[in-house]
C-alpha cells in the first residue's frame, strides 16, 4: 500500500513545537442537571510532529474534536476542560505526538443581581481554556476577560476629581488538569479588584450605587493589577499571570500593566 | 416629582435617529423540539428621539431585551426573529418611539454529510438578523455570512492552471416580517454558488471530490456574486444584497463584488 | 486574437454594482511644502460591470492606481482626494465603466498645544476619503473617527457624581468633490461636541484642566451626537452624518447615537 | 512640597512586570537620503514598578516618546530600533526602572520587480520591532507578517490537482540590539519558503509565472515553516520563532504550524 504524503521524509529536516487546525468554529453540547447547553466555541488543536515526518494527518484533529463532542454531549456533568482533556484522549489513539495541546476559547454568561435594586443581571465574560498534553502529564491554562473601570486617584489628588474609564483586567492560571478551579471564581477575583463591578441592567438607583462605590475606591491601572495577582492567591499550586488594560478617558492611548506570581 | 435628566429639553434640539445600546453580549435560550438552546449572541436596540427629550431611558432598552429573552426560553418554537419582536413589542410599554430597531448577531452551526465518505461535518456560519419597527408595520433584514472558494477561469485558460483561494460570500434579505425565511435556506444559496461547498472535516476521499468540483467550476468572484442574486430568486417579496470577498492567493489584497436585485 | 476570459459572456446575466480590489494597502507620497510625505493606506477601488461582461480586468485597477500614486508623488499640493480622483481618471482610460468608486482609509495626525502647559501634542485620527464617478460628475465622502469622551449628567443628578468613559465619534460628510473641505476643521467640530477634548501628552496642570472641563461639560451621547450634527452646520451643501458610541464604565456593553442632517 | 500619589507606598506590595501607555499611535518622522519619510506606528512603551512604588509618572513615558521622535527626525540615518533604543535612553533620564521595554508596529512597503513583465509593485508587510533594556543591556525582537500560500501535496497525489489557498508566514528574530539584521532580509526568508511569492500588480504574463511557480512547488503549511526556520539560519546569535497559518480554501478554519530553532 502506498504511503500518505504526510508520512513520507520532508525534505527539510526540522522538528516542529505545533502543527494542527486553529479557528475552527462548531458546536459543542453539555449535558448540566439533566439540561442540554449549546454554544460555539473557537477550537484550535496542535501537535508536536517529528522531523522524520512531512505533515500530520489533519483529518484525524478535525475527527477527534467531533468524537470527543459528541460522547461529551452525553455526560451529566461536562466541562470544557474534560472536553479538551477527552479530544487529546481520542487524538492519542489516531495519531503519534508527544506534546498536544488545545485551546477553547467561548463566552461565559455568569448571572448576578444588581447593587440596590436586586434584579438579575447577566453578565458575559470571555474566557480560555487551555488543555495540554506532554507524554503522560496533563497540565491546563484558564483564562478569564473581564470588564470593569479605574477611576483616577491622582486626577482627584490635582483637580478634586478623577477621571474614569472603562478597564479590562485578564487573569491566566496554569495549573496541573487536576487542580479544580472554578472559571467564576476566577471573573469575581477580577471583578472585586476594580474600582467597581459593572453590570449590564442599572436602574437608577443601582447607578448611584456603582458610581458611589467608583468614587470610594479610586484605582490606578496599577492597583487593580496588583488587586488581581493578590486576589488569586486563593488558587494555590498555580502559576499566575495578571495584565489590566484601562481605555483612558482623557487620551487617545490605553495604559497597561502587567504582573505574575506563582502560588 | 422631579423629572429625569433624559426626560428635560436639550440645549441642541436635533432629531436623533437611532440612541441605544451596541455590543451587548447576553445569554439567550431557546425551546426547540423540548430541547433548551442556549448561546450568547451580540445584541444592539435602538430606537428614534425626538428633538424635545435630551435622552432615552437606556436601562429599559435592557429590560425589554431580559425579559423578551425570560419570556422566549419557555417557547417551544422560539425564532430569533420573534426575539427580535418581542424585544421591541415589550420596549413599546416602557418607552415611546416611532422607529425602533434590534440587530442580533450570532454563530449557527448547520450539520452537513460529506460529499463521498458520508459523516456528519458540522459548519458554522456567521449570521444577523434584524427586525425594524415604524409606526406598526414589521420589517426585517437576515443575513449569512458563508466560507466556500474561487477557482480563476483566467489562470487556466493563460497558464493551463487555476489559482484558487477561501472566499466568502453574503447574502442580506429585506423583507417583511411575516415573509418566512430560512435561514439555513440562505446559506445553501450562498455555498451552491462557489466552485465547492467546503466541510470541517474531510477525509482523503471527500478532499479528492471536493477538489475535483472545485476544479469542475472555476468561478471569478463575478461569477459567485452573479450565483447568489440567481440563486436568492426563490425568495419572494425581497430586497436582496449580494457581497463577495476573495481572498487572493496570488495577492496581498482581496477581490470584491457586490450586487443587488428586487425579487 | 483570442478575447480575455474577462471580456467573455458570463452564464449568469446580471449587473454587478461594485467590482475590484480592496484591503490593497501600499505606499502613497505627496509632496508638500517642498517635503515628502509618506504613509501606507487601505485602498479599495471598484467599478460596475455591465451585465454582458464576465470579469473586470483587475490589474488594470491595481495599475490605475500604482500611475495616480506615482504622479501625485511629484505634485506639490497633493490631497487624497485629489489622489481619488486622478485613480479613477487614469481608470477611465484603461477599463470602460459608468460609475467608479474609490475609499481610502489612513491616518492622519494633527499637531496640538496641550491646553495648559502649552506643549506639543501629536493627534492621531483614522479618515476615510471616498471618491466616487457616476458618468462625468465626482462626488465624495470624507469621513473622521475622533476619541473623546461623554461625562453622565444623570448620573450626578442620582448620585451627586459622575460616570465617566471614553466616547468616539463619527463624521461623514457627503457632497461634491469641488467642495472644499478640511479634514481638520471636521476633527475640530468632533473635539469640540465631547465633554472635554482629549490628549496623548498631558502633565499634571493639563490633566487638572481636562478633569475641570469635563466635569463643567456633563454629555450624554445624544448630546454628543447632535453636538456634530450642530457644530457641521458650517459645511455647506453637505450630507451630514454623525455616529457616537460611548464605551461606557459602568456597563459591559456601549451606547449608541446617530443622526443626519442635509446642510 | 507634597508628593506625588504615584510616589506613595500601595496597599497592596506587589513588583509590577510591565506598567506603561499602549496603542498610543503618533507621527515619526526619519530622513533617510536626504528624503523626510513619515508613517504613524503604533506603540506601546513600559517598565517595571518596585513594590514600594503605587504608580508610574506615564506622562514621562509620552514625553520620551516624543523627544526621542523629535532628536530622530534630525537623523540623516535614523531607524525604528534606534528610535527604540532613543526611547528607552531618554525616558532612563526621567523616571527610575530596572526594565523596560518599546514596541513599534507597522507597515513596511518593499518595491520587487514582477516576475515577467518587470514592473515595479510595492508590496506591503505588516513588521514590530522590540527594544529591551534590562539594567545596561539591550536586546531586540524583530518580526514581519508576510503573505504567500500553500499548495496542498497530499490533494495531488490523491486527485492529481491541489488545492490551494493564502497563507501567512510570521519570523521573529530575538537577538542583542548590536546584531545587525535588515527587515527586508527576513521578508525575503518568508517568501523565499511559500509556494509562490505574491504580488500586489500582476499583468497576465506575471500570473501565469506565480501560477506555475505555485504548481512547481506544492507544501504543506508544515513545509513552509521548515522552510522559515531553515531559511533563518543566515541569521546568527538569534533565537528564532516562525509560524504560518494556512487559510485553507477547502475548509473553514484554518491550519497552523510552529517552530523554533537557535543559531
Amino acid at each position: 500500500m502506498k504511503r500518505d504524503t504526510q508520512d513520507r521524509k520532508p525534505k527539510v529536516r526540522r522538528m516542529l513545537d505545533k502543527v494542527g487546525v486553529t479557528n475552527l468554529k462548531t458546536l459543542v453540547q453539555t449535558m448540566w442537571g439533566g439540561r442540554l447547553y449549546k454554544f460555539v466555541p473557537k477550537i484550535q488543536l496542535t501537535i508536536d510532529l517529528p522531523e522524520s515526518r512531512k505533515g500530520a494527518h489533519l483529518s484525524r484533529l478535525v475527527e477527534a474534536i467531533s468524537e470527543a463532542i459528541e460522547e461529551e454531549s452525553r455526560e451529566t456533568h461536562g466541562s470544557l476542560e474534560g472536553l479538551g482533556k477527552n479530544i487529546l484522549v481520542k487524538l492519542g489513539r489516531k495519531h503519534q505526538f508527544k506534546s498536544g495541546e488545545v485551546v477553547i476559547e467561548t463566552d461565559l454568561v455568569v448571572f448576578r443581581k444588581t447593587p440596590v435594586s436586586g434584579r438579575d443581571s447577566a453578565e458575559s465574560h470571555e474566557i480560555k481554556v487551555k488543555v495540554r498534553r506532554d507524554g503522560a502529564e496533563y497540565t491546563k491554562a484558564l483564562s478569564v476577560r473581564v470588564y470593569g473601570n479605574t477611576v483616577c486617584p491622582h486626577s482627584i489628588e490635582i483637580s478634586g476629581r478623577p477621571h474614569i474609564q472603562r478597564a479590562i483586567g485578564m487573569l491566566e492560571l496554569e495549573t496541573s488538569l487536576g487542580n479544580s478551579i472554578n472559571l467564576e471564581d476566577m471573573i469575581d477575583v477580577v471583578e472585586g479588584a476594580f474600582s467597581s463591578r459593572v453590570y449590564t441592567l442599572l436602574k437608577s438607583e443601582d447607578e448611584a450605587s456603582v458610581v458611589r462605590s467608583m468614587y470610594a475606591n479610586p484605582k490606578f491601572v496599577e492597583d487593580v493589577c496588583r488587586g488581581i495577582i493578590h486576589g488569586a492567591r486563593k488558587f494555590k499550586r498555580c502559576r499566575v499571570n495578571a495584565k489590566v488594560i484601562s481605555e483612558e478617558s482623557i487620551h487617545r492611548h490605553d495604559v497597561i500593566a502587567e504582573a505574575s506570581a506563582s502560588y
